[in-house]
């Protein structure tokens, strides 16, 4: 038996799209003369679809994908998620289910059980859990079919579920697993399914094929890596990282196979091919070919343009130097030099009289105030005007270049460096941008060196130092990586050796800056907790505030 | 029996103030002579907690609580809401509960059941189902203690769920429920919460003690009204809306009553003194006190400031008017009458210097483009910029005024008047701002009347209207509430009698305008689907866009 795996990267409601691209895939299967195809966790819509699954019409569409495949199953077998309407009144509306379609209908179905509803996922606001599992038979192979999550608790070891849908099905004995998923990008997230794929072969000894989602969605980034693992625990195959790929493989070899063909995986070289298709992606899905971004000789966005420059062309990219009265010769020197080794587009804008025109209006509302930070906001916002100006004229969406370490304590200005329709960085500590920009550099100087040695600095009074106001990064982010990430609370975080005022300080910053992160840009995610729609806070509450 | 419902507006996470109010409550029911003093749905910690449940620490605080009110309880009893750790390694780590404080300890503790996991709910994120439902003795009395969402599912005909807990409960022979709550305000939600007792009263022929939150938390409105209804099904006291509330009720006299004290019910005066309570909470909770926005001469401005100068006081609210080149003189007129109607300080500052100056800045960068929206924008950002630059220096906070038409179809700038700490009228369909405005006007004319009668224009070209570019607002209101409210597909509308071409057309430009509303603030919540928490949807998606 010969089972093909297309990794495809689906885009939310197109249906037609989606169906033309798994209509190829088919064909080019038959042509391998595979017996079944296989595609991801609700390839019909693309995942997550959110709110949309309550709209009957968009049901209806997805429907119409299965009808459209299913006439294509003469001559071979097509495995694809697609939501399923409940038929029972009681319950959740839909099921998130895997559906396997052969001899021109849908030959079987079986829906999820564990739906995960912490961090980014919401599956069970949408989905009823799955109570009965069946295995199906198939050219005299019993397959058993399984969704995602549902390979997630093995032995009832993990403390959200208490069921094991592959422990109800083992009993039926299939020949191997199908397993479509749609298993966001984190940085040790690939790793994680190899170690969950191997544990469920240790404990049932037969093969897997495991088929995940590449492409990103707004914040989630799909990264591939489907893969067949053997009876004996080892990586059949790895399928390419962050990008489509197209494989077959016969049953019989992945059953006799004996060595690993695993993947060297490393950190920062993820997070890099990661951001740059979630970049590439949000433009690909919304219509958009340009952006454009300001560059301030700093490191976080020198970082963003080299990403830019890499996901959408260099010609795609432009760039917006916007020099203040307290910006030093170095900032736009380095900047500059930046934009000419990535040959993307760069204009100077000075701000200076916009900033003049701003005081000259609010002098007479001012007097007898001191200068404070609402100058150096005024000079944040003049420039994010700009960009939004040129955004808005020539058809760039703004790139954000927030880290994660400033979003955190509120280090920025609302509506000023704050602005962009996708933050790039804003899921990487500050320290873990200088390792980017490290990795970016390691064959040429791209970056100029002295945007990575330099002192940080905001530049919007004159000697201004990130350190001014802040700890050493280092610092900072190791207590709000053990805030964000572990969620320690701040006892927890003083008896790691931490000063205690240092501490309840960062935490009170991090929480009363909850209102600024509310407004800001989704943020391309490849922790296991960002900033966005996995981490849900109360704006108004008192708690280490 | 004597039983006291103390409404009470608590502060999330804020374990002190909430500890101290109920404690001063407890003893005001002592005086009174209760017997069981109640508090509603996890009173210890607020609602609704969201992530910071995640926290061991936050636990910790409201279980300090639970201890504190526990050692008053020699002489009374007290029920009210917290979280309760799951001592299981299996499911979510924590439960919902009820908790029965009497005799200086933990008495009893019932857990919820039916977790609310749609719209603004995501309480399947966090806890565990109940699976036991025991009654409690205390005095000679039997007690069904239930928490919120677990008096929803009458004859298990709500399709949510699967269980029903009083079902559970009844055999054990209950003399009367008492229901701790956190319902948030809709505009007929009030109504249906008594239809839900009442359904409950007709099943089980025993009374109901329904305690409800009050107050708002950030965009979620807690609007009170807690309940006590007879055997009979007739209300025997609704308490106050929108405001704390204490009283105490004698057992006997609530078993035979028999006439209903139900308060009658206006859509639009429920819906202003809802935003005025979410106007004053967002203050109170984040500790300001003064409110800026800016007065354009129409009405959703105008609305927003009378709504201000009523929660905030009229003092605390400062008005900039900022007109351009294409502003009208009726436009300052108008505006300049409210301020002065209200009695609020009003600022006049032109905005067209620093327009030029954006201009001369990108000008050179424009050559050979036509003026478009991009020149608008310009303008409406330097009047956001203006408002935030008041705000940063004097410790305002601004006012988004924005209603729920614009922000459907993205009729508004980005960074411009989509600006703004707070969004109150986001969830008014442009229809509803004019009920509203005629409700506030009923009695003097404080909304100048040109403010209402004019057509609507943003003002930023020669001659602009809102109908230049949108379909009539009686029209797009009715489109928008049957796709937002109802969701209802094209296919769906059109059958209605809507122009195809027109429903089309909408629907896409609310679709393609997610990213807008992701970067918007938090908007008090009026309406059964509101935008922000409640509503989930996509940004690159493909669907009707």
């Amino acid at each position: 038996m010969k089972i093909t795996i297309a990794q495809i990267n689906y885009h939310i409601g197109n249906f037609e799209g989606n169906l033309q691209k798994m209509k190829e895939a088919v064909n080019k299967a038959k042509k391998e003369g595979a017996d079944i195809v296989c595609f991801s966790e609700l390839a019909s819509c693309g995942y997550p679809p959110r709110d949309f699954l309550e709209f009957s019409d968009f049901i209806a569409g997805a429907d119409d994908v299965i009808q459209s495949l299913a006439s294509m199953t003469n001559d071979i077998a097509i495995v694809l998620g697609s939501p399923t309407v409940n038929p029972k009144p009681e319950g959740k509306d839909l099921f998130n289910s895997a559906y396997f379609l052969a001899e021109g209908k849908i030959l079987h179905i079986q829906h999820k059980a564990l739906l995960p509803t912490y961090d980014v996922f919401d599956e069970y606001r949408y989905f009823e859990p799955a109570t009965s599992f069946k295995v199906l038979n198939y050219k005299g192979k019993k397959i058993a079919l399984s969704v995602c999550e549902d390979i997630w608790n093995i032995d009832n070891s993990n403390p959200l579920y208490t069921v094991c849908p592959l422990d109800e099905m083992i009993s039926q004995k299939p020949d191997f697993v199908i397993n479509v998923s749609a298993s966001p990008f984190t940085f040790n997230h690939a790793q994680n399914r190899i170690d969950v794929l191997k544990a469920n072969v240790d404990r049932y000894k037969i093969p897997i094929f495991y088929i995940n989602h590449v492409g990103a969605q707004t914040e989630l980034i799909f990264d591939g890596g489907s893969l067949v693992m053997s009876p004996d625990g080892s990586v059949y195959d790895e399928m390419k990282y962050f990008e489509e790929d197209l494989k077959s493989f016969d049953l019989d070899a992945v059953m006799s196979n004996q060595k690993s063909n695993e993947r060297a995986k490393n950190k920062i070289e993820l997070i890099h091919d990661a951001l740059v298709l979630g970049l590439k992606d949000y433009f690909d899905k919304l219509g958009f070919k340009k952006a454009i971004l300001g560059l301030s000789g700093g490191i976080d966005s020198a970082v963003t343009a080299v990403l830019a420059a890499k996901a959408l062309g260099e010609d795609n990219v432009r760039c917006l130097l916007m020099p203040s009265q307290y910006s030093s010769d170095h900032s736009v020197n380095d900047a500059r030099k930046l934009a000419k080794n990535l040959g993307c587009q760069y204009d100077i804008l000075k701000i200076e009289e916009i900033y003049q025109s701003y005081i000259k209006v609010l002098e007479p509302h001012f007097l007898g105030t001191a200068q404070n930070v609402t100058e150096e906001n005024i000079q944040a916002r003049a420039r994010g005007m700009l960009l939004m100006a040129i955004s808005n004229k020539f058809g760039n969406i703004l790139l954000n270049t927030s880290n994660k370490s400033e979003m955190a304590v509120g280090y920025g200005t609302l509506y000023g460096d704050m602005c962009g329709g996708l933050s790039v960085l804003g899921d990487l500590y500050k320290m873990e941008v200088y390792e980017l920009a490290a990795y970016m550099n390691k064959d040429v100087e791209v970056i100029p060196l002295n945007t990575i040695t330099k002192p940080p600095s905001a530049e919007l009074r004159p000697g201004q130092k990130d350190s001014d106001s802040l700890p050493d990064y280092e610092i900072l982010d190791e207590i709000l990586f053990q805030y964000i990430e572990n969620r320690k609370g701040p006892a927890e975080i003083i008896a790691m050796g931490h000063d205690e005022m240092l501490v309840k300080r960062i935490l009170r910053m991090v929480n009363v800056n909850e209102f600024k992160r509310y407004q800001t840009a989704p943020v391309l995610r490849v922790s296991s907790k960002a900033f966005g729609m996995g981490r849900r806070m109360p704006i108004v509450g008192k708690y280490l505030s």
